[in-house]
């Protein structure tokens, strides 16, 4: 085998996304992921700590693009405002890769181990933006529950995506999520009006 | 030792959290906090599976507090108000056991392990609310952002009474998690409003 091994760590991903897809995620070895991919498993431990990690490589992708687009919301939106637009600039990520997203989506589900590190890749996420806000003037208290509704609102709206047979995008499932949390919010407000 | 073993989980308990305030987390084995509390490790067995457990055995009998609060909030109450009644009711549970919860929340955040459990039991409670919202009539992707944002608000206002200085109840917290959250999701209705 050449040592020269052109995107490597995008053939393991294809290839883990595949067997986990078809015999299952835990019946499979790394051995095998590796020969799929035509790479030695000396090659995979080069890329990935163990079997999870090949599923969770886009997690921290995506987390420094989420982190890189709420940095670079407009200066004057408010909180969730600026977490709305950094979640929307993430569409096109999803949209692109729709289904590779439903299959990873399925093979999470199947595993509560995997279910686990998803949960906690989460809590990344909130310990990733809450500073992020504050940077932007946000009181830390404020900045902290913002990035946990955030996180709270790119979770469900990715489920409703996953979900949606309508095939509409990711940003627009972000938009009514958001309107569902400030419906929720507003519920005692709207009340007093009446 | 007698087979009669008045309180053997709350003493297994306190045992614990005193061996891992003063040894650390790491360093204490079952058998020390079994000696501590003048029973056998074999007692200890039979009420936890693990060392990380007896931890734990609290927030399962607080979910199952507040599941019943929430099932017991009046029925005309928007969802975030019903999960502010439940969280509300929390508030004797924490303020009576204020001193072994800060002794346990520093041990928690000692260990990264124990963290992890932590986040897990977090998303249980969500798991949890969920359905009781949809009995009380709430849209099924509704209940569960409405009990996303109350686990949110539950685990806030839990920090903040942590760190307050004042003696101020578990319940005021809520309330001032609760105020943040909906002034975070109006921001931009108060906007428009200018």
């Amino acid at each position: 085998m050449s040592r020269w091994e052109p995107d490597a760590l995008g053939r393991l991903q294809a290839a883990a996304i595949e067997l986990y897809a078809e015999h299952g995620y835990e019946q499979t070895t790394v051995a095998e992921i590796a020969a799929r991919a035509g790479l030695t498993e000396r090659t995979y431990f080069r890329h990935f700590a163990d079997k999870r990690e090949v599923l969770f490589h886009g997690s921290e992708m995506l987390q420094e693009a989420l982190v890189t687009a709420l940095e670079e919301a407009p200066a004057g939106e408010s909180p969730l405002d600026a977490i709305g637009y950094g979640l929307r600039r993430l569409g096109p990520f999803f949209d692109e890769r729709r289904p590779q997203s439903l299959r990873r989506h399925a093979i999470i589900r199947s595993s509560h181990e995997l279910q686990e590190r998803e949960m906690l890749k989460r809590s990344s996420l909130v310990a990733a933006l809450t500073p992020v806000l504050e940077r932007r003037g946000v009181e830390p208290d404020v900045a902290r529950l913002a990035a946990e509704s955030g996180i709270s609102v790119f979770h469900l709206a990715y489920e409703s995506w996953v979900a949606d047979q309508r095939g509409r995008g990711y940003a627009e499932h972000v938009d009514e999520t958001l309107a569902s949390l400030r419906a929720l919010a507003a519920a005692p407000a709207a009340a007093s009006l009446r």
